[in-house]
């Protein structure tokens, strides 16, 4: 690996700012939970676990400012920055599950000394960062009975190690099939408007020395048209307990494409993304981001007259029906989702 | 009309820099013919109907310098200008339609003086942008029986008064209903690489007072999905006889996602932009534009690490079977397709 998406040194956390990409390689230090909440929201780091994993060091950096001198001093505290660093982003779940494994915790061991609760957080947090990176190897091994030689692959936004803190989910799948010898190619689409696509997949691929070639996201039907791709794989932010999965906007579009071309299209997540308590896909909130990232975006003029409306959601759902199937650190999930999430759910219990 | 988007001016063909806008409303002067080339090389002007008037008045422009003493040489400079200014685009079919009609036009009179025909191909340019203009009218009033009071209507590119010398094709239809007081909401795709939906349909709909909304390209399926659309109206470049459509591409990907919510979709265009000598659209050749309108495009700086390969093509085809009717200037066609086009030519021959 040639970068590290986040880490956590001397107190502070240290993440790549994904908005310089392609052109600059840098790291920011997040010193304070007001400058980690802002990295997030303006997705400096980006990507359902590496946002999981930022946030439960986010706690551990907001806890080491405060001296609390009793378990429900510190439990205020812990609930305090749990709503405050799950609020800079609401689609993917993965925050909350982060934050919810750093607050029990501390819950579990309330009898400790409030010092060893926080250096037990420490490690929990250590602990995700490490079973991030052990999951992205399992879902890319899981994935490899999906995967041809010679396979055209589609993705879309970025599920690659700049969204996690390991190999990727979706571009971890892509990554092992190289190693393995499959000679996988690779189409990105550009992913508007913020360009996840072309500035950090390509990115990644290219510095990886995967064959990678870059499109608009309307010319995703054309392609498949024209059959140049033979399989899409794509990550996730949230899943339902019925195999519903919000994914970057334009993840839909493409799970219609596929059905309409038959060509499988896989979503590749761990089991941190299920969101059980929802039933339905339709129930995941959607974020709605500012108009400016339309607008102007990377441009360096408005690209739209003063005035017009503008419409920018985050993400869309693709429904369990056009989902071929789902690579999950645990195991591969085919259909039906219901019947299977749940068994995956005992699993875990 | 706020605005001209091709007029012939002591000489010169004056025409909006399309690439200026929304920023600022510009004319470039074209004084030669290779300006002309450039320009719709360009795409300063663009959008099928309004680079046929352009190539006309081109073929004017371009005689307009010689000075032939016989029909033979004058013959020989038309068919030299006919081949350069049809190079400057491929698709977009009445490029040639046009050219078509120019020459068509001296060799009629072959038996005139040489000024005098050229005086008659002057006229002949100038009918071209009459009958565009009578056009846009007439297939805005065959669509009005597809238009329902507050339709929410999607559109894509720009194929309005600025691709047009009228008041546009699908755009037209679009105006023509809010005359009406139909009340139509829009929404426009941006259209990557080049944006013609963000920075010209937006700006000339909004400069009418239509009601508009810009979303990218990859939320249209979403749209679709939350019921926020229930009509497309696109233009085209080139119609086979079989009705497949060649337009922006991205309309292909758009006509499967509309075919998959049961939305229809509609091809609006006049008959100077059916090739009836191509039976099927996978006969129209699609231009491959520079790389570099999707690395920089309107950026200021590359979107794409150095090296990451990038695939633009500028078209795609819509094939009949997802076109639920195509608007044309004589009339409103519905499928059978290569029936009822067929007939089509039999009326205008």
């Amino acid at each position: 690996m040639k970068f590290k998406t986040i880490t956590w040194e001397k107190g502070k956390i240290v993440l790549i700012d994904q908005t310089k990409l392609p052109g600059c390689l840098v790291y920011v230090r997040c010193a304070t939970v007001k400058q980690l909440w802002q990295a997030i929201h303006d997705l400096k780091v980006r990507g359902a676990p590496a946002i999981g994993a930022a946030a439960a060091l986010g706690m551990v950096l907001g806890l080491s400012k405060k001296n609390e001198k009793s378990f429900p001093e510190l439990k205020k505290n812990i609930d305090m920055l749990f709503k405050y660093i799950a609020s800079s982003r609401p689609t993917a779940v993965n925050l909350a599950w982060a934050l919810g494994r750093m607050r029990n915790t501390a819950v579990a061991n309330r009898n400790k000394p409030v010092m060893a609760i926080k250096k037990l957080m420490l490690k929990e947090a250590g602990d995700i960062i490490d079973e991030d990176k052990a999951s992205c190897l399992a879902m890319a091994d899981n994935a490899q009975v999906l995967i041809r030689k010679n396979d055209r692959i589609m993705t879309y936004c970025n599920a690659g190690m700049l969204a996690t803190v390991g190999c990727g989910t979706a571009l971890g799948v892509i990554y092992r099939a190289n190693e393995l010898g499959k000679n996988v190619k690779v189409y990105s689409c550009e992913t508007r408007p913020l360009l996840q696509g072309a500035r950090l997949t390509c990115w990644e691929l290219y510095k990886h020395k995967i064959d990678v070639t870059l499109i608009c996201d309307n010319m995703a039907g054309y392609l498949m048209q024209q059959k140049r791709i033979n399989k899409i794989f794509v990550g996730a932010d949230r899943i339902a307990a019925n195999g519903d999965a919000a994914n970057k906007i334009g993840s839909y579009s493409l799970a219609v494409l596929a059905a309409f071309h038959k060509i499988p299209f896989y979503v590749v997540a761990p089991y941190s993304t299920f969101d059980l308590s929802l039933s339905l896909g339709s129930e995941i909130p959607i974020e709605e981001r500012d108009a400016c990232e339309i607008r102007e975006g990377w441009y360096k003029r408005s690209m739209v007259a003063k005035g017009v409306k503008i419409y920018n959601p985050a993400f869309d759902v693709i429904p369990n029906s056009l989902i071929s199937g789902i690579v999950a650190d645990t195991c591969l999930i085919k259909p039906p989702y219901i019947k299977n999430i749940k068994k995956l759910r005992k699993n875990q219990n």
